[in-house]
């Protein structure tokens, strides 16, 4: 193991947001950036680590997202709705300036949405979801991405991956979180697939006539399916209409039609709900905190897994002897603090 | 056709009220519940149409529900939640009871739930959603069932088929709206393999030793499957959390511990969410109504249905000629009437 270097997740944070700083985003943007993609990399979410470092970068030398942006919040008196307005900034410095107020409204609603506009978003969904376990609450979040996904029965991507993430908070213990596309598969893992020159498994995708294909390139012209047939297709669609047209942001074919590549991280908002599960069983039978963990050991009894759990062993491993890291990683973090935005064309 | 009738939409409704007064269902009780029976048959889902009268009065007969409940409504000032005690009857008056204060809420908020316990749910979910689109809102409504699907990885029925439901309003059109099981099949397309002899779908069931099978009645005697892995398994675990526990209601397992059998209609709470598309957008740019309109052009514009479709067609044929119903249906439907309770065991 003498090619890799275990860093504290702390020492990795700092070099990670020293890189946001040295390519000109500000101190807010470059130190959320830098949170979400450490637990990525805490988490051996490798797919949201510092491979994203680079992603970003483009995008902002691309100038498609502002790196000196300073969100703003909205609270109206008497409204359910926190609005954080990220001035074409990351969703992530938005996020972490909504939550106070998210939560605050949660306990005193019952519920409540933070609603992020004009951000551009490139994390995992789990990282938000977490952030309100932390406080106690219950939390859903989903975004539009960008049409990479035909809608079951039709043949073109329209569709993003549309992600859905949700939290229910555990006392002494991580939370009960799940994350994912509302697509069978994550473009990235299709892209890997051309990578190895390996087949798709069937279901995945269709080619750029509409039939099914296993052939990573044709699937790369044609669509991705939604997962679960007409029912996913349905979520993805429900997706696209509470998290873009509702909250006034952009729709995944908007979101194409402005880029114009999928290969930039895409602009658009991002909903957020979040509940107080004190507030909605008050007055009931049963504090709701036992009876979860009864539900999950039912679950967990009969062999079936709780989502996350990988996760969780990963970061209690990072935890306890640091995220261990290639020297290629290395380097590349380097180079990336050396050059800035001159890293990246 | 000249052993079936065609019954006004009106005509079938007071039919179906009749039965239930008859069966000494109170009138707030009798004629939510005639709503959406009727509704049902209008719309040709026969799986939730008159066909269901006899599992109701079996459980009234059982003691399982109040007949003669008086659902309460409980609001509390500043809070977005609204709740409705079904004081042991069935859902539907409870939901109608809650519905103007949940709206009222959802306007001055933003967003609200309705919350109600306490209830015997029977109906499909699509009926309340689409009291909520015909707001002006956007509506989410789930609820748990009782064990019969098995999380993924799993082995033995633990959670329920819990339905979610999602509409959204479309001025001068039927609502886009969607309402489904978040196992692969419902219970009863089961049942219906097993009474014509045929063999199961791939992947919709596994026998009691948890391994995959596509006899009826190993299913029956084993678990059924979530739909898309351990997605659905993850959204259906989630609607136990959300709108089992959270709410202060029954899970899935403990609904089938106290009713002993799945033959009766399940006791339990339900969650209902309701979003102002107003609220959410203002100060945005865009109309979020004509710019879902754009959104359901690109879906159909490639093919692909949206949900619902068949539904709507069947309900304009029922509001033009009348439902159609066969000699025995309207034979089952005077004995019900005559014999009210008698009629079943």
């Amino acid at each position: 193991m003498s090619n890799t270097t275990a860093l504290p997740i702390s020492a990795l944070h700092e070099r990670v947001e020293a890189i946001f700083r040295k390519a000109g985003l500000n101190a807010i943007q470059s130190g959320a950036l830098a949170r979400v993609i450490t637990a990525g990399e805490r988490d051996a979410c490798k797919s949201h680590g510092i491979y994203r470092i680079e992603g970003t970068l483009r995008t902002v030398k691309a100038g498609k997202v502002k790196p000196d942006a300073v969100p703003e919040l909205v609270l109206q008196e008497g409204s359910a709705i926190v609005r954080v307005n990220a001035k074409c900034g990351f969703a992530n410095p938005a996020f972490e300036l909504g939550v106070p107020a998210l939560a605050d409204r949660a306990r005193a609603c019952g519920l409540a949405a933070l609603v992020i506009n004009d951000c551009t978003h490139f994390s995992a969904l789990w990282p938000e979801v977490e952030a309100l376990t932390e406080q106690g609450l219950a939390g859903l979040v989903m975004c539009p991405s960008y049409s990479t996904v035909a809608p079951t029965g039709g043949n073109k991507p329209l569709l993003g991956t549309n992600p859905i993430a949700f939290g229910w908070p555990r006392m002494g213990k991580s939370p009960y979180v799940f994350d994912f596309a509302t697509s069978v598969a994550a473009r990235g893992e299709i892209e890997l697939h051309r990578r190895a020159g390996k087949p798709l498994p069937e279901g995945w995708a269709i080619d750029a006539d509409g039939n099914p294909t296993t052939d990573p390139e044709a699937a790369l012209a044609g669509a991705m399916l939604p997962f679960g047939g007409h029912k996913g297709s349905a979520i993805g669609t429900m997706v696209e209409l509470l998290a873009g047209i509702m909250i006034g942001d952009l729709t995944s074919p908007e979101v194409l039609e402005y880029l114009g590549t999928t290969t930039l991280a895409p602009p658009h908002g991002e909903l957020i709900l979040a509940f107080s599960p004190q507030a909605f069983s008050a007055g009931r039978p049963g504090d709701p905190f036992a009876r979860a963990e009864t539900l999950f050991e039912q679950i967990a009894g009969q062999g079936a897994r709780l989502p996350s759990q990988r996760r969780y062993a990963a970061r209690a491993r990072s935890e306890a002897e640091g995220i261990v890291l290639t020297a290629a990683e290395i380097e590349q973090l380097d180079r990336l603090l050396a050059l800035g935005l001159d890293a990246v064309s």
